[in-house]
């Protein structure tokens, strides 16, 4: 077997054995395959396709490529939930203690933020003591002992993956359907639990700008789910405006704590109230739907959820007592404001422009490795549909530098759109792909 | 401009502009752009195509790269030719002192051998002393001086094709239409002749298996000519079989001499006054093909081509008394035959297996830079459309070590079909493009 045979078979539009998956990903992560070819597979890759096979071979090999877990052991089944990224997505810090509350097992390994998207890392690492690299072996005791643990990337998990992501990030290659869908499985898979619950989102703060596009995406991840061995949901959900009030780390493990008291943004609680009664049927831990998710509501509204983020900070080193008193996860030295020019109804918030806006601010990183302010971010008063006077407030920006304030006001300005009457509101659960 | 955008573009199957395409080989070459985005680029460039002004501007930028030579000092119209690479293809040593003869200036610019076709360069490196690099001051003097020089393609010259295309040979690139049309144009524009003869050779022996690919590959190589200011015509002509009786270096040096005393095989004969004809025209030597042609046949008949040999020999330094008595060009010390085993006619003699065969005997090289046995190849007794008994000579098989024969032959023998009757003659110049 030869790299240049298995790029011109990708070429011409032939579909891969797995043998030749495997090969080419092992020989690239082993640096015998150079990045020059493997640039050249990746483009042939993205203009030719890959059909679900392959793309669950390709899954494998990079889930082989290094350690995996295995849970298996606790004789139940463990839940994992991943988004593709969306703008104030921060169900995952309501997801995790409010399923810990309902005797589900989570085990989630999880990534840092990149482009105008957040990642679940970043917005832990604003917890004092907060510890969110736990070693392989730490994790899996944490999982076993506590039920919930979280945890970044371990190097030592999935490295072929990292490598193919920085050249795909190099070389035009990062969104294809196909490729997507394999470097997400297999850090799932690698991460040992058995039932993923995966949301997949669309819209303008997405990296699915088409409904289809997402639905393809969400099918073909569910399949490789199911072709290994994962009971496997998506959701594909709307990403038009950001989830919530909050974007930007500090303000929105905010907002995740006034939803773990029942309290918040609809949108923000309906869904996880969605997402949640759909890992609750995946753990087996409810057979119906409405009893799933009447069981949450109970558990936000009684106080268990709020309880076990309590001890799912405290298992994981972090100071607990932000839970009551947010004032310690520090205060944004900088603040702005954003008032509404006219009269009339918000008919556009616009996600992708409200992320730039938190990255202009410092929230985000543009690259790999880049710092972030976690103290930036914006709080937003009006959402799609409400009504809007002349001179209201319609954001807060903050950040810990005051030069940051004005472009990102200016940036953020362009994500409103207003109009003479209410739009109709779209449903935030689009499909929902078994 | 970002080499990441530029990847994206023609990702996305845009055209792009000729400031795009400059930069990015312009970067490229200097070492900025790395080879995994060229790589990328390139597939997509595979995949996506590019127009005309695209391939231009490719062209333009690959003899932008080096050093390029002008002729116009010379007050007359200097003329090249090239061939797409064929098996048993010698036209370029019975054309080059053909039309030196008739008054034409040539200044020609050649290749090494690669894969199943021979190159020039090797061929004249049979001749003992002659030079084959000639420095480009050098080269451009022997063209003032004598109205004739060959050199190998010089490292100061087009060095961005010769980059672009060892990446090309391990990303599974190759043989992409506009990819191929910008590095052989490229050549060309650089080497400075303002008249351009091309020959694209079609079928088993040819880069271009199709019809069709090598009558798109001819016309767009005459608009990028056209469009950079060069007379350019190109012929496709056919390479079904091998050009002439002999494959490999010693011989076809030997079958061109014999071709220009007017002797040996019909379609060598044939498409070398063809070919010269066009070249004729282009240096406005003639104006009416069938006078060119007679010319030509005259300058056979009369020695006068065979003396422009001497002379043209004799002025790079070689031994011009091979022309007398070839047995200097050296004796192969092994020797084989081929039998027909049955009666009947010859109706296929597969110029690729024959190219195949030859490069088993060690006539040609499987990558850049491998030794060639200048004195191997094969000498064919009969052609398409040639009755044959049973036991008759088909070829003989020479080399200069004994073991290569047996395995050379074997091959040879499967380029060999034979029927009950004789398969009519195609033509050999298939299409004229101008």
């Amino acid at each position: 077997m030869r790299a240049i045979d298995i790029i011109r078979q990708k070429r011409d539009g032939a579909a891969l054995s797995d043998e030749a998956v495997r090969f080419f990903i092992d020989r690239y992560t082993a640096g015998e395959i150079p990045d020059y070819q493997a640039a050249a597979w990746l483009m042939a890759v993205y203009l030719r396709g890959m059909d679900e096979r392959e793309t669950s071979a390709l899954t494998c090999a990079l889930a082989d490529s290094g350690a995996q877990l295995d849970f298996s052991f606790l004789g139940r089944t463990v839940v994992d939930k991943h988004s593709t990224g969306g703008v104030g997505d921060k169900t995952t810090l309501v997801l995790l203690p409010l399923l810990a509350s309902a005797g589900v097992t989570l085990a989630k390994m999880s990534g840092r933020g990149l482009g105008h998207t957040g990642g679940t890392i970043d917005k832990l690492s604003c917890i004092p003591g907060f510890r969110t690299e736990l070693a392989r072996d730490e994790f899996a005791r944490q999982v076993a002992e506590t039920g919930l643990a979280i945890t970044g990337q371990s190097p030592d998990m999935v490295p072929a993956d990292g490598k193919l992501y920085a050249l795909r990030d190099v070389t035009a290659t990062v969104d294809s359907i196909p490729l997507i869908a394999a470097s997400v499985m297999s850090k799932k898979i690698a991460a040992g639990a058995k039932g993923l619950l995966l949301d997949v989102k669309v819209g303008s703060g997405a990296f699915m700008r088409s409904l289809s596009d997402a639905a393809a995406l969400a099918a073909l991840m569910v399949s490789i789910g199911k072709s290994l061995g994962r009971r496997t949901v998506a959701l594909v959900t709307a990403m038009e405006q950001p989830l919530g009030q909050a974007v930007g780390n500090h303000l929105e493990v905010i907002e995740a704590l006034q939803a773990l008291r029942g309290e918040g943004a609809a949108d923000l609680r309906d869904l996880c109230l969605h997402l949640g009664a759909e890992m609750l049927l995946l753990a087996d831990k409810e057979r119906d739907f409405a009893a799933a998710r009447h069981r949450l509501t109970s558990l936000l509204a009684d106080g268990t959820a709020l309880q076990a983020m309590r001890r799912f900070i405290a298992g994981q080193g972090g100071d607990a007592r932000i839970v009551d008193d947010p004032d310690r996860l520090g205060v944004p030295r900088a603040k702005g404001e954003l008032l509404a020019n006219s009269d009339g109804y918000l008919t556009r918030l616009d996600a992708r422009a409200a992320g730039d806006a938190a990255m202009a601010l410092g929230a985000g990183r543009k690259r790999k490795g880049d710092a972030v302010d976690l103290l930036a971010g914006i709080r937003l008063y009006k959402k799609c549909g409400d009504a809007v006077s002349r001179g209201e407030l319609l954001a807060e920006l903050f950040s810990s530098g005051p030069e940051t304030i004005a472009p990102a006001a200016a940036l953020l300005e362009t994500a409103y759109a207003f109009g003479d009457s209410a739009p109709q509101a779209g449903p935030l659960v689009l499909e929902r792909v078994v």
